[in-house]
């Protein structure tokens, strides 16, 4: 018997016979003898339905009212959850954030959870009932209700799971699982069913959207075991769990961001304090910074060239407009059909070749690297957006991470 | 300088430009140098859409998850509402029934509330900051959500104003007041500018759709002047206030219920006990008896009946035929084709004639009255159903209630 953790996201409770399904899932589990304890997610489209509200009132909302209003979905979910639960003859309650309580720092819209209340939670599982809680809110210790980002709820669901020690986190979603490769453009694409938290983390960062990133790295810190899985039947998904327990792969998958863009900065004078003088105003701003590259300073002059999201651009250019001019470089020149195509794996690093094996395929196949990136566990080459998926698919070949040809 | 309550219902907040509308009529009224506190429905339509999504579930839908979905509406609504606020310039911070908290009792979806916290309320007031509360909601001491009932949001407004002891509490509606009678069905109908409360009650309970009960008494139990008014336009609407304060008119308005059925037990034996058999079953299936009149008696022998809402017609003749014949009467008729046709008035009870009146002008128009009841200061009288309107128009022209002819 374990205590088993199920999170269903937007679509596994998109409507009415999607939420009797839910319920069909807990009560097989139930059947089988385990406790369980369920996070969910708004019904799909209903926070997109609310943040275009929020948008009409407010070009920028104000963040605390945007909470009050977003957390709603998930209150209307975890209700109509319950009730199909009650309807099937188990035992269920519904629980929002400030109720459990899930107590979170006041970052409204992004908030990190601090600590979860697991009092009532035992209790309820040592009754039989199943507490149904609301994924991606949670409240301040002032009372007022914070969301955790969009897809939050992961999130929570991993944060409950390590605060009750269970057994499993089970997502449950509209995919199988994670795959080697986006099988929307590679065919071979094959479900990997065990990765560790580290590639996990890795592909997130790269451009996967499976997982919330905070929830790979709370199961990580608190050892919980991430089992991703369809809610449409029955099968195995991917385990996601600690690299000692699994065989160490070269490369586990390859995964792909367009959501890039590159800026250069011109003949920059190569002196101290300049990187930081570029560096500073686009942090604060909020916008993360991806590659850096610096070029070899020729004559005491380089050129710089990082990235950033593509839909960060616009305000990049505009934030170091005039910090070109102060510190004298000749200019600034940007290019947003890039993208950053990654191989990821827990062998990699010790595994020489691995790097070279990737660049010679791109090369073999006419596609020119401008960046490169590489830490313990992936390597990630920036190049022209439109070899994208022809890349992609050279390297799963490459690496031989197809389905096992019949 | 005021503290006012200003309620606004779902149609006043039904899509953003009401929304911003609602931002416009506070800012008029805080311009003005009142202090405003607000009380908000769900948008138009929303509560209605969560409840079927909970009957899409559960035939019966559990109350407690009920609570839980259905109170979301108000969770949208107070954060929009808030955000149009501070657009506007103006301080504002929502409110959900635990974050007052609103403590009600733990009779879900028809929870009466038990108290009011009005510390941080009144905190915010002193501050300039307007607070926006969630109509319909509260809170129970163990923390569950509950609701008021529909309608509800009503109540909240007139219970937060009598604890905050404001001066007033303004129901902004899609109407312009409380009329003599439904301008739907005559023409003539003119707007009450001031209303006893206890006439209000008579209205509400006799069918007139305006204001919730419990508002109505809670105002009258803490001397709050109510003011219904449109948020369609600046037009003072109808004060309901103490009756010491208003000239008291004979007959202050007409109101009429089709939502109506007459049960006849037939041939019932005149001993004591007999009633008490036939209504106790209905009371405890808690179906609401309203007029009940027994004819006189011969040869030991005599017919009762009594009116229901029709909507409670079917579970009262199934619950009745067992009962019937145990206790040896000669049968069940029933009849859905009535309505309730009243007259309401504080200077009834001290003007004779008015009850005669009523019965003599309804004769003259050749509608039987199949049952009479009265109070201090109301009359009804059952007809059939297919007279409604004509009895409306014929008594609000017999006691002279339409506008000034021109």
């Amino acid at each position: 018997m374990a205590l088993i953790v199920q999170k269903f996201g937007g679509t596994s409770v998109g409507d009415i016979e999607r939420i009797k399904n839910v319920a069909n899932i807990v009560k097989k589990t139930v059947s089988r003898g385990h406790k369980v304890v369920l996070v969910v997610s708004a019904m799909a489209g209903e926070t997109n339905r609310l943040v275009a509200l929020t948008n009409q009132i407010q070009e920028i909302p104000d963040e605390r009212e945007y909470d009050v209003v977003v957390a709603s979905g998930e209150q209307v979910a975890i209700g109509l959850v319950a009730m199909a639960l009650k309807e099937k003859g188990l035992k269920a309650k519904s629980y929002l954030g400030f109720q459990v309580p899930i107590i979170t720092d006041n970052m409204h819209s992004r908030a990190k959870i601090k600590k979860i209340e697991t009092k009532k939670l035992k209790e309820d599982i040592k009754k039989g009932i199943i507490p149904v809680i609301a994924g991606f809110q949670g409240v301040t210790e002032d009372g007022d209700i914070t969301t955790l980002g969009r897809g939050g709820s992961d999130t929570s669901a991993v944060a409950i799971a390590a605060a009750l020690k269970a057994d499993v986190c089970e997502i449950y979603t509209d995919v199988e699982g994670v795959y080697t490769t986006d099988p929307r453009i590679c065919e071979s694409a094959r479900l990997i069913d065990k990765i560790s938290y580290e590639e996990m983390l890795e592909m997130a960062n790269l451009g996967a959207k499976v997982m919330h990133l905070r929830a790979v790295e709370i199961g990580m810190l608190y050892g919980i075991p991430i089992h991703v899985r369809s809610s449409f039947n029955d099968r195995e998904g991917t385990w996601i769990i600690k690299e000692e327990k699994m065989e160490k792969s070269e490369v586990t998958a390859v995964t792909y961001d367009k959501n890039q863009a590159k800026v250069t900065i011109l003949k920059v004078k190569d002196r101290p304090g300049i990187a930081a003088k570029l560096f500073k105003p686009v942090s604060e701003a909020g916008i993360n910074v991806d590659m850096i590259v610096q070029n070899v300073s020729t004559g005491g002059y380089t050129d710089l060239t990082f990235t950033v999201q593509r839909t960060d651009l616009k305000k990049v250019v505009k934030i170091l407009e005039p910090v070109v001019k102060e510190i004298g470089a000749e200019g600034i020149v940007s290019d947003d059909k890039i993208a950053k195509v990654s191989i990821v794996g827990v062998g990699m690093a010790s595994s020489p070749g691995i790097a070279a094996k990737m660049f010679e395929t791109l090369a073999q196949n006419a596609i020119n690297i401008q960046m490169i990136s590489t830490s313990e566990i992936k390597i990630s080459c920036v190049i022209d957006e439109k070899y994208t998926e022809l890349a992609v698919r050279v390297l799963h070949e490459a690496f031989d991470l197809g389905k096992k040809k019949k």
